[in-house]
């Protein structure tokens, strides 16, 4: 370990149980019966928690996504080329794709950062620059990336929430662009839970039965030469991983030692947050998962990480678009903690008649 | 049927064909893997159906609250006294109560409706005062109210969207307030759709196992005693329902009759939307299911309905509360609908490469 990484990790606290506390002892004050707003009340909490205010109102609100290429596209897995990867890193500085649209209706800031795109991008205003290389190399031949790679890609991530994150206020919602990263992020599901491949590999961006059988192959195929270690997330991230994916992985951690919630994303965020997870076990409580990508190999990602969807929309997109539909809902949730009126204020029974 | 219920049933039309497939098309050219988009292609295509706008962008939010008080309280079937039901319509007005947390997010306008409260309200800025009675009769006696009653409340819901719907462009999203309406409305639905009654009472508020029996045998007893007719919503309205109950099925006819979304909540909501639909079958495809309500009865009642709710979040407050988290989600699906930048604008390449 860098002294970088270290340094987060032995930073990250854990959830402030006096101002849970008093956050859950508030709701059973508010006028509404006990427990009727459901999992809104336990997600005020949970922010409570991360935050350390038992009235939690964020001001910031930030995506953060992640680009880079993959080499195992060559294998020919994905139903788009690489070249999209690019082309969709200008349609996001350029204010045109589905997170652009969401971040507006949420009043979200956009950060986009190129972690290893395969093409060369001229200064734009809205990028970030942080390319390790252009694009992995295909992991079913040899490994993705070398473990001094995995750990700068994760650094990375550390560096740009530490950047761009003023205040403890702020919402992190993690995104991602790259192409053939639900091949990536399937292989490290499976190498970090044990599960079958086969249970966590899907069709991304809608490929055939005949491609679905060939990544399949592919990633089982990869993860029996390079054997990633389980129990070493920069291990798996550098065999089977991505850049953009060991950026998200850093950013999960510098959110969480800026004690900011993190809103994770689908299947690509989820891998990233295993990885982190494996890295510092405290990380977990920071996270709400947006909401259950179609993939499988997602929902076998969330029971390993215990978390439980806000959404469940049938959405396979990524772009971090799962991740700020669920922010206005738990934003919803601390309004309600921190607006509504008592029985006191608002002069109503409290008595039950049974 | 007297001139205003039959005249707003005959005016209700069926969804535009042609704005939902332009809305269909168009999700295909946007930047996006086809379908990526889930649940939210198929609402913003119905959205477009129900407007008639092929990419439609709704400029106006209203919450209507109907609150009514239950006479068959006195066989102690809620938690709360009926007291609670004019204290929370104080609340409403004065901006405490859940659901004008949600609306202020929203942007909603709230217009709370007295259509049965059983207690006197001095003249008061923000309530809609159209009061049939002070509360229902106990229906484990008598019919909860006459069938000219049941007539006039829905009439008078239908003029309430009259009054206040300016544009067709606008969400309706229904609420609810009053004491013992989980039992009346358990009881529509029980009657609408067949389904046992035991299957279909749920704790409303939070009462205990006997209370839930007692409520259960309650209800039982007076279909046994009242037969409401299932193909007549006013007959089974007049025997088992409630006055905001009424109130909300008129709501539901009048704003698909003005070609808006509605936006359903929870199981008061949709027994009312079941009665609509039993005067007007055409009203189903204008509703929107907001969120699934723990109680038993909603998920019966949706079905009947064909609806899958956009949310689950295990909330069974009413108020319009699931309503209008609802609402962001599907304004977020026209937003995507109208904003994004298309393969074209973009310059991505939609080839496959396999």
């Amino acid at each position: 370990m860098t002294d970088q990484l270290e340094a987060c990790r032995q930073a990250i606290g854990s959830l402030d149980a006096r101002a849970m506390s008093e956050a859950m002892q508030r709701w059973d004050t508010l006028t509404k019966p006990r427990g009727s707003l459901g999992r809104l009340e336990s997600l005020a909490c949970q922010v409570a928690g991360i935050t350390g205010l038992p009235r939690p109102r964020l001001a910031e609100r930030i995506v953060f996504i992640c680009a880079g290429d993959h080499g195992v596209v060559a294998e020919g897995v994905s139903a788009y080329p690489s070249a999209v990867t690019p082309q969709m890193v200008y349609n996001f500085v350029r204010g045109g794709a589905a997170i652009n649209v969401l971040a507006r209706q949420a009043s979200a800031r956009v950060i986009v950062t190129d972690m290893g795109v395969a093409a060369d991008f001229p200064p734009l205003p809205g990028l970030v620059q942080q390319k390790l290389r252009r694009g992995t190399q295909n992991f079913a031949r040899e490994p993705a990336m070398t473990l001094q790679e995995a750990r700068t890609s994760v650094e990375r991530g550390i560096a740009l929430t530490d950047a761009h994150v003023k205040t403890a206020q702020t919402w992190v919602v993690t995104g991602d662009m790259g192409i053939g990263n639900t091949t990536a992020s399937s292989a490290i599901v499976a190498a970090m839970t044990g599960a079958a491949v086969e249970t966590v590999t899907g069709r991304g961006t809608g490929v055939t039965d005949s491609v679905l059988l060939r990544k399949t192959v592919v990633i089982r195929e990869a993860l029996d030469r390079h054997r990633p270690n389980p129990h070493d997330s920069l291990d798996v991230l550098s065999k089977v991983g991505g850049f953009e994916i060991g950026g998200l992985a850093g950013i999960i951690l510098g959110a969480a030692r800026h004690r900011c919630p993190v809103i994770l994303d689908g299947l690509i965020a989820t891998a990233a947050a295993l990885l982190a997870v494996g890295l510092a076990p405290a990380v977990r409580d920071f996270l709400i998962a947006g909401h259950r990508s179609v993939e499988p190999g997602h929902t076998v990602a969330l029971q390993a990480l215990g978390l439980e969807p806000v959404l469940s929309l049938d959405m396979r997109l990524g772009e971090g678009t799962g991740g700020v539909l669920a922010l206005t809902l738990v934003e919803a949730a601390c309004r309600l903690l921190d607006e509504m009126a008592t029985f006191e204020e608002a002069g109503v029974a409290t008595d039950k008649t049974v």
